[in-house]
C-alpha cells in the first residue's frame, strides 16, 4: 500500500514508554510528518529521532525548540516532558522480540554474534564496541534484485 | 597486547557446534591465519568466513578446495565435514548473550528495535528486512577520537 | 452447539491488541457476520481477514471502504484506526500458547520442525521459507472418518 | 550450491534423539539417499519418513523390512532400535526454535494463532484440530515470482 | 470450618477471565449455591459447571436458560456473555501453579508422567489421550483413614 | 501396529534417572514383559510398577525378591540399586512437558485447575489433596465411540 | 529506628491479594496494632494472623467476630470479605523472591534442601513433610552475640 | 519399609556436586551409617553434616580427622577433597525444586514469605535474618495425631 | 547536554514503587534539587538518599523532618508515607536489567562474580559480604583520560 | 577455620571455563599460593589475576613469562592456553547467581540499580559507566564492629 508512510505509536506499548512518546507521536500523526522530514528539520539522523520519540535518547534544549515548531506542540509541554530526567532505556518491547521485523535483527545477533566477535577481536584486539558512544543509520538501496535495507552501526571501540 | 590477533575456538562452546568448527579453527590456529587473510584468499567477506567456521553458513565446493589449500587440511576431510547437510543455525551461544561484546549488539536491538522498525516501515512500507538474503561486513575506522567499529547489515526487503 | 458460529474477541486479550481490533470485532458481533462472509465480501482470504482483525495484517484503502460498508462502521473511524501505522505483530497471545487449539499448532512445530527443515532443505537447498511473503488458508474436509481441518502454508523460498 | 541435496544429522543434537536416528542418518548419508527417494520406496510421505528418522514417528514391521533393504542396514539392528518402545516426542530442538527456518514456522503460530482459532471455530464449532491424527506434506511450487514452499497440515477435528 | 462451603471468585484473577465469570460467580455467591446444586439442576457434572464458570467450557442454549433461572440473572445478559464466541482456554492461572492444591495435580504429572505414558502406550499402542474429548469428575470417599478425593479423567484415545 | 506392546527406556532420558531404571527396563525388554504382567506378578498396580521403574517410587524388600525372579536379574544387584536411598523424584522429564501424551495431562491441570479446586473446596473445605498419600490407576474402556483411557487419582485429603 | 514497629501493606502488591488484605491492614495501621497484639487477642499465632492478613489462611467465624472488635471494622464487611471462598494461595510475591529478607529463606531451601531431605528421610523413611497440616512460629532470642530470629516449621509427616 | 534408613547420593545429581560428595556418600553407604550416628561422632548437628556431605558447608581440620576414622577413608584423600577451597553453594538441585519434599519447603516460603517478613520486621525492625550466620536442626515429634517433622531455623538478625 | 542535571521518576516504573516515591520525586523536580544537595542537607550519602526515594531504604524520624523542610512537603504527608511499614525491596526494575547503565553493573557481577568470591574467601575465609549491613557511595574522578565513575561497596563480613 | 586460605576451582564449573583455568588453579593449589601473592609477583591487582584464572581477562606475554615462573608450569603450555584467542566472558556461573556470596552482589544491583543510575546521571549526565574500561579491587577493613569487605569499581564514563 504505497500511501501508508507514517509510523505511529501502537497503543499496546504506550505504558512502557515515557509520557513524551505519546505527545510526540500524536503530533507527528496529526501533522502527517515522516521521521525523515523531522530528522531533516532537526538536523539529526532519522534513527536518533525515532529513538528520541521512543524515549531511548535525550533531546537537547535546541531539539526541544525545534520540535515545538515542527510538531506544533507548546514548548513548555515539551520541556516538562523532555528536558528533565534521563532515559530509562530498554523497555519498549519484549526480548526475544515478538515483532518479526525486530526479531530479524535479534536473529542476526544470535547467528552471527560469535562471527562478529571473532572479526572484531582480530581487528581491534580484546575489547568491546560501545552501544552508547554509538551512531546508527538506515538507508534504502535499490538494485535489479529489488530493495535492500542497509543498517549501519558505528560504535567506539 | 598488540600481538594477540587470532580468534580461536573456546573449548566450552565446541559441543554446540558441528565437527567442522573444531577442524577449521585448529588448522587456522596452527597456520596462524587471521580471518582477514583467509577471507582474502577465499574471495568471501570476513564475516561470512567466520560464520562458516562457526557452522552458520555453507561452504561451496570451490570454498572447500581453497580451504583445503589455505588451511592444509585434507580435502576429503573437509568434504566429509562441510559438503553435506545444511547448517543448523543459531546454537553458538545463549540468548540473551553473556559475552559482553555480543551483548552490546543485543542491546542495540533491545534499545533501537522500534526505532529501526519505524524508520524501515516509513522507508519501505509494511514488510521485513531479510536476515537470510543478507550480507554483512565489519570495518575499522580511526579518527582523532579513537577507533570505531562499523558494522553494516544489508538485507533484502 | 450447532448455532454457535461467531468468533468474538475475548476481553482478556484486548489490551495486547490495537484499538481497531475492538472496533472490528464489536461490529462483526453486532452484525453477526462470520469471517467467511466478510472475506467473501472483501475478496481476501478468511485467515487474512481474521489476521487483520487481530492487528496482524494491514488494510488497504479499498479494504477500509468495504469494511465500512460491511460492518456499518464510519469510514472515518476505520481510517483513523486502520489507515495509519504498521502492524506491531506477535502480541496476541503468550508463547508457548496456553490455548489448546493454538498449542496443537505449536506442537506440530515442536515435533516436526526438524523434519520440515530436512525436507525443505533437500527440495530447495539452504535457505528459508518466508513467514512474510506468505499466504495461508484453512479448509474443511469431511470424509467417512469425520471432519478434517486442512491448513495450508505457502511461503516464498 | 546446486549439488548439496542431502540432509544429515547435526552432531550437536544427537544426544536428544534415540539411537535409531544416528543409524538411519548415517546409512542415508552413506547411500546418498534423499528423503524423497526413501519415501518413494517406503510408500510413505516424505515428512513422515523424516519424522521417523528424527524419532518422532513409529516404524511398522513392514517399514523396517524395507528400510533395511533401502539403507543397507541389518534388519536385526533396525528391529532392535525401531521395533520396540514408543516415540518420546518433542525433544529434537529447543522452543522457541533458534534455527531460522524452524523459527519461521513458530512465528506463523505466534502471529496467526488466534486467526486460525477464529476461522477453525467458525467452521467447526468449539473443539480442536488434532496434532496426532494428523498428516502433513511439503510441496514445491515454482512460478514467475520464484520458488514457493507449500506445507499442508491436515488434522482430525 | 464446617460452614464454609462456597467457592467464590478471587478478585486477583478476574482480569484473566471472560466477563461471564464475574457474573456467574457473583450470582452463585448471592444465591449461596454450591456447584453441586447447580450441577444437579443443570444436569451436567460439577467439574463441567465449574469449568464453565471459569470460562473453560461452553454453555449450550439450554444451559443458559437454566442458569438464568437457577442464578436469577437475566437471560439476555447470560446470552450476551455466554452464547457467543468460543472459550479462550488456559489462562486462569500461572504454570507452574502457585496455588498448593493445583500444584499437587501438577506434581502428579511431573512425577508420574512417564509412568502414565508407559502404561497407556502398552495398553493402547502409540497415540494419545485426548484432553478435549474428555470428561472428568471429582468424588469424595470416606474410610477409616479419613477422607479421600478421587479425581477421574476419561479421555478418548 | 498391533504388535508393539512394550514400553522401553528412551536413551535420551537415562541420565536423569537412577541406575536402577536402566537395569529394570533392560531386563523387562529382554524378557518382553509388559507392566501389566509384572504388576500382576508383583501384586502392585501398573502405575506403581512403572513409577518404580522410573525411580519415582520405592521397592520393598519383598518387591525386590519378586522382581529378581520376574526379571531374571541377580537379587544382589537389585538390592544394591533399589534397597537403599530414597527416591529423588520429579526429574524424568521437563516441565512443561514436550511429550504430547504427557502434555495432555499437563493441559488438563492448566485448564481445569481452578475448577478442581473449587469443587474440592466445596466438598472438603479448605485443604489439599495429597500427591503423596496417593494411588492412581489407568484403565481401558471400549464403547461404540472407540477406546477411552480412564485415569483415576485418589489422594488423602 | 526503634519507633518503627508496624508492618503495613505495600501498595505495589495489593493487586495480587484479596480485598480483605487492604481492609485488614488499613485498620491495623489506623489502630496502630502489631501482629503480636492482634494474635494475642485472637488466640492464634502471629504468623497465622499475618498469613490471614495476606490472604494465605482462612478466618473462622469466631476470628471474624474478634477481628471486628479488635480492628474496629464492621462485622458485616469482614464477613463479606473473609467468610466466603477459599484462599487462593501463593500469589503475594514473585519467586525467586526479590525482597532480601524473603530471599534468605529461599536461599536456605536452595542450599539445604537436599540436606533436609536426607535427614528427614533417615528419620521418617520415604514420605514428605506437609506444608498444609503445618504450623509455624517466629521467636526472638537475644544473647551476647546479638539478636537471633528463630523460625520453627512443624509439619505432619 | 521400616528397614530403609540410609540416605544415599542419587547418581543423577553427582555432576553438580564437588568430588568429596561422592567419596563421603560412598563410604557412608558402605559403612551403613546414618547422618545421626555420624553427627553424634562428629559432635555437629545432623543437618550440618548432611550439608557438608552435599558440599554446602566446610569441614574443619578436626572434622576431617574424625570423618576419616568414622568413614574409613584415608585422611589424605579427605584432606585433598575437603581441606581446600571454599564451598560453591547452591547447585545441588534446581529451583523451583522438583523433588516433592524439597518443594514443600519452597512452598512455605512462597506462601508465608510476607507473613514472616511482617512478623520479623515488627519484632526486630528493618533488617534481615542471616542465612549464613545460621544454624538449623530437624527433630521428630510423635503425638496421637502421628509423626511431625520440626525444622528450626536460627539466624542472626 | 550540560544543563540536564536532575534525575526524575520515570512514569513507567511508578507502579512498582511505594507511594512515597512519587511524592518525593515530584517535590525534588519542582524544587530542582539534586540528590547531592538533598544528601548534603540530610547528612546522609547520596546513594542512601536515592535509595530512600526509590523505596529501598527507611527514613528516620529526623530524616522526615528534614525532608519536609528541604522538599516543601507537609510533614504529615511524609510521615504517613514514610514513617510506617518496612521497605519491600527489590522491585524497582527487571532482572536482568534492561537499562544499559544498570546492566553494566549486572555484567560486572556476571563476569567477576567468581573472582570476587575467590579473593574475598582468601582474605576473609568462608562467609559472605552483607548486602544489608552495607554502605555504598559514588564518586566522580577526572583525569587526562576523561571522567571515571567510582562506586564503592562496603559490607560487613 | 583459620588455616583455609586457598581458593580452588570447583570441579562442577570446569566445563564452562577455558582449559587454562584448570591448569592455573591446579598449579596454584599445588604451590599453595594465594591470589594475593600471585598478584604481588605479577604486579597486577588481585581481582584481575583471579579474573584471568577464571578466563575473564587476557594475559600479556609478560604475564605468561611470570606466571610460568610463579606457578612452575611450562611456558609453552601457558602460551598455548593463554596467548591465543580472546576471552569468551560471562560463562562462569548462572544468573541469577545461586552462590550466596555472589548473589549478594547481584542483590545490590537489584536493590540499588536505579539509585546508582540516578546519582551517576546527576553527576555525569546521560551516559554509562564502562564495565570494560574498568578496574576493580577488594580490600579488607577491620574496625571495632568487625571485618568489612570493601569492593571498589572504577569505570570510564
Amino acid at each position: 500500500m504505497a500511501e501508508r508512510t507514517l509510523a505511529t505509536l501502537d497503543s499496546s506499548i504506550v505504558d512502557r514508554l515515557p509520557t513524551s512518546s505519546r505527545t510526540l507521536f500524536q503530533a507527528k500523526t496529526q501533522k502527517a510528518l515522516t521521521f525523515e522530514s523531522i530528522a531533516s528539520s532537526l538536523g539529526r539522523s532519522e534513527v536518533a529521532v525515532a529513538a528520541l520519540f521512543y524515549g531511548q535518547a535525550t533531546a537537547s534544549a535546541d531539539d526541544i525548540v525545534k520540535l515545538s515548531e515542527i510538531l506544533g506542540v507548546e514548548k513548555s509541554q515539551l520541556e516538562a516532558e523532555l528536558a528533565q530526567g534521563f532515559p530509562d532505556r530498554g523497555r519498549a518491547g519484549p526480548m526475544p522480540p515478538v515483532e518479526p521485523l525486530i526479531y530479524r535483527l535479534y536473529e542476526i545477533v544470535q547467528n552471527y554474534g560469535y562471527a562478529y566477535k571473532a572479526i572484531l577481536n582480530e581487528k581491534f584486539g580484546d575489547g568491546i564496541m560501545s552501544a552508547i558512544s554509538f551512531s546508527t543509520k538506515v538507508e534504502k538501496e535499490v538494485d535489479d534484485k529489488g530493495e535492500w535495507a542497509v543498517i549501519t552501526l558505528r560504535g567506539k571501540w
